[in-house]
């Protein structure tokens, strides 16, 4: 049994998200797993780094995968066969052996996530699938950077996960908020252990409330207290969210 | 009566080019018509500096209208208007009120096109409708910068061009093709006074056959000469084209 990392680049605008759902429906983690199984024949359990939402895109999403009696001896022939079946708007950019312990959620140690914010009046016409347009209230960048620096560290982040039914620890640690400000985007980079169900789009949220005056900074700490969602901001679309890069050990 | 030039940008993937078809398609033109129309309550023509074609993308296409009887006195606000009606694959980026001879036609000096070759076997997902995915052979990228010597200067580009009732002058002047190799793609920038239908996408094909060894180089100067269409090589798919700059005096 041979144990395969592979990484994934993928516009998730038409797609109900990265896990397979029960009906069948259209899924990343889908398309993955069938574009592997008619290459080798074997039923595989596709596993990857996280659930990314619908709509959520990735440019370094990472899974992993077992074959029983197939071996990938040509990994660049694999990686056509694949790219040739999956559609798009999905790519398959890597593929390694790796031990065979290395699972892609587990083994995962951080994950950067980019929020795009583009606030000029003027659209983007080319990357528009790729951002969140926000033209309605001018965003202070200064309030935006000063909020976020509570978020930064170990928290119980309960009051941003978009799952009421959650039930396992929901303390995450953020290591870094990076905000850079272009001509016409706010660029959010979000870097920590490992995310909740929505908590990206729920802080961003939350962040622009802020920055846009509805909220402010000093009431965080008691947001995240009250481990309530409905004191948080609102989940910012789905658009702008891109998982850029998972790192393992 | 008032001169406006204004700066356009578009995906044009689902629009049947530039210019307005007398059954009143999906067009670029008819669009920007439309919104100004509705803004202004003027009948207005709006002139482009060429016709891009059907599938064509522009990132500085120019064009210019005049109005009777309003003035624009805000052009921020006249462009969240205008890009307000607009769909979100055409956005105006720039209006000014110009001199009255101004004609975004007769008035350019020079354009610049680009036609963006992915030759990468791993898919652009995110870039995949502004990229001509060409896997199939190789490209020698010295033999097509070789050959695209041949294209520069004064010359009858009859031979390039796709519009068969063409009587006028077919004699253009390309200034500049560079050609740059990335990891993935390969960018072919073209300058010139101006080009015929269908001339750069006739070019690349030229180029592309030339760089996988389906014509040589030195062919280049009969095709010229020939001045049929059928001696040169084929037509590049328009997603790959995109109109980058136009100069004025």
């Amino acid at each position: 049994m041979s144990n395969y990392k592979i990484e994934i680049q993928y516009d998730g605008t038409r797609y109900k998200g990265w896990q397979i759902l029960s009906n069948n429906d259209n899924t990343i983690q889908g398309k993955i797993t069938e574009a592997i199984s008619k290459i080798t024949g074997e039923e595989v359990q596709v596993i990857g780094s996280g659930r990314t939402d619908a709509g959520v895109h990735a440019m370094g999403q990472v899974a992993n995968f077992h074959l029983t009696n197939t071996k990938i001896k040509d990994s660049v022939s694999f990686l056509n066969d694949l790219n040739n079946i999956l559609p798009d708007d999905i790519a398959v950019i890597s593929v390694n052996k790796v031990d065979g312990r290395f699972h892609a959620r587990f083994s995962a140690v951080s994950k950067t996530y980019r929020y795009r914010i583009h606030y000029s009046k003027i659209p983007n016409v080319f990357e528009r699938r790729f951002v969140y347009t926000y033209t309605n209230t001018p965003i202070d960048v200064e309030k935006m950077k000063d909020a976020a620096t509570y978020f930064i560290g170990e928290k119980d982040f309960k009051s941003f996960c978009n799952n009421p039914k959650f039930t396992k620890s929901s303390v995450r640690t953020i290591t870094n908020i990076d905000i850079t400000k272009t001509d016409s985007e706010i660029i959010i980079d979000y870097t920590g252990d490992g995310f909740l169900k929505g908590m990206v789009r729920a802080i961003t949220g939350t962040l622009i409330e802020v920055a846009t005056g509805q909220k402010t900074a000093s009431e965080i700490p008691s947001i995240l207290e009250s481990q309530s969602r409905e004191n948080a901001g609102y989940t910012a679309p789905a658009c702008g969210l891109c998982l850029m890069e998972v790192r393992y050990k």
